[in-house]
């Protein structure tokens, strides 16, 4: 329809890099694209912690169950929901914050990911890839140690930046029909749909690993999620300040 | 640096919008662009609830604290986390889902997140100016009922759509110093550096209003963050399966 909608219909994750430097002048561009985001009622939570330090890259990549790229990508961002300046701008006027509620994990969450969209968009804009690295929640409390990350300040998720040295074809999404709905929430057919789309997930599947894997999203879902996920983050979020009421 | 880029730094909230309609045809294509954002282990937890029905309208711009564009906007649209789909994929391959952790509310959420600055930017890229309303969340209960959400959704924040009547300033947003920080949270100097930002956001305010508000950041987020943020939010979603562990 227009050049910026092609931009973010193709997306796709990037997990390889060339070479090829990224500048810090295009790093300061994506990181100020991220600020023009939406922010909830104007809070401006999020926190960018860029790694350059070798040893600290390599501690992230185990962290995040061994993702070489969190090492070896030209650039790797940590997006941190931060409502410590928060803190110190009540401090400014001899206020005293009142945190903890579940309202603020959720819009200082909410502000990272609509920062580190833009981020996304703005790289991918310039010919950069990216890949979001959500497994630095794997060890969330080590990170935060290797971060020096003060209380009110969670990594959410990482991102990997370069210039691509692939080109994965993009992942088909669910059908348009499951995802809107008008004016209520109705499920009727949803599992015909998505028994459509299971076949379809499957060719995907398929074709890119010249047959070597066949999964539908169903079974990669029900897989995925017989399992706990990450049940250290309650307890982690409650010791940040987080999600206490 | 970029059409795209220019486009992301234009960023402002829009709430007044000219009678012109947005085609079924736009808001497809705007929602299909929203889908093509990351989501978290290709769990693809965001639904879109297109709102048409007048009578919710008024009912969503009640419960939002009267306002008057979520009744007026063109189109209007709740983004909900949800887990349901999640809960159907499970039962077609006869397995149970683990749910209410407080990993799955947080990966569900900023996969609306993401999906939602799509959406946006997409919309932005085609004349539309957008408005993010965090406000259905003064009474979500309520909302769920309205929407008739099951179990496992969540309306996380509407948003209104149309073609601008009212071209409002890019607000200024913090210095860059003060959110990209180098491979650890060091906040020296954050308290000088947001004192100069108070008075950048003074002076906005000012020449916004004709001299009617003064205010600067910190000021605003002192008020606001002294009182008690939406208190209902985690037994709401707890009611709903969410942040149970």
């Amino acid at each position: 329809m227009n050049p910026t909608i092609d931009l973010l219909n193709s997306h796709r994750s990037i997990r390889a890099f060339t070479e090829q430097p990224v500048s810090q002048e295009i790093i300061n561009t994506l990181v100020s694209s991220g600020q023009s985001a939406a922010t909830s009622s104007f809070i401006q939570a999020c926190t960018v912690i860029q790694i350059e330090d070798k040893s600290k890259r390599s501690k992230l990549a185990e962290c995040a169950g061994n993702q070489k790229y969190v090492e070896q990508a030209p650039v790797f961002l940590v997006f941190c929901a931060d409502m410590q300046r928060h803190k110190l701008a009540c401090e400014m006027h001899d206020e005293e914050m009142m945190s903890g509620f579940t309202e603020q994990f959720t819009t200082a969450t909410l502000d990272c990911g609509l920062f580190a969209q833009n981020v996304a968009i703005a790289a991918e804009s310039l010919g950069l890839g990216v890949v979001y690295i959500g497994g630095i929640r794997n060890k969330i409390a080590d990170v935060s140690d290797l971060l020096d990350l003060p209380d009110l300040v969670y990594p959410v998720f990482g991102m990997c930046i370069g210039y691509p040295d692939q080109a994965p074809e993009v992942k088909p999404r669910l059908p348009l029909a499951v995802v809107l709905k008008k004016d209520s929430y109705i499920n009727v057919q949803d599992s015909t749909l998505m028994a459509d789309y299971d076949n379809i997930i499957r060719e995907y599947y398929r074709s890119r690993t010249g047959g070597n894997k066949e999964m539908s999203w169903s079974e990669q879902i029900s897989g995925m999620l017989t399992k706990e996920a990450r049940p250290h983050m309650l307890s982690y979020l409650q010791s940040r300040g987080y999600l206490l009421k």
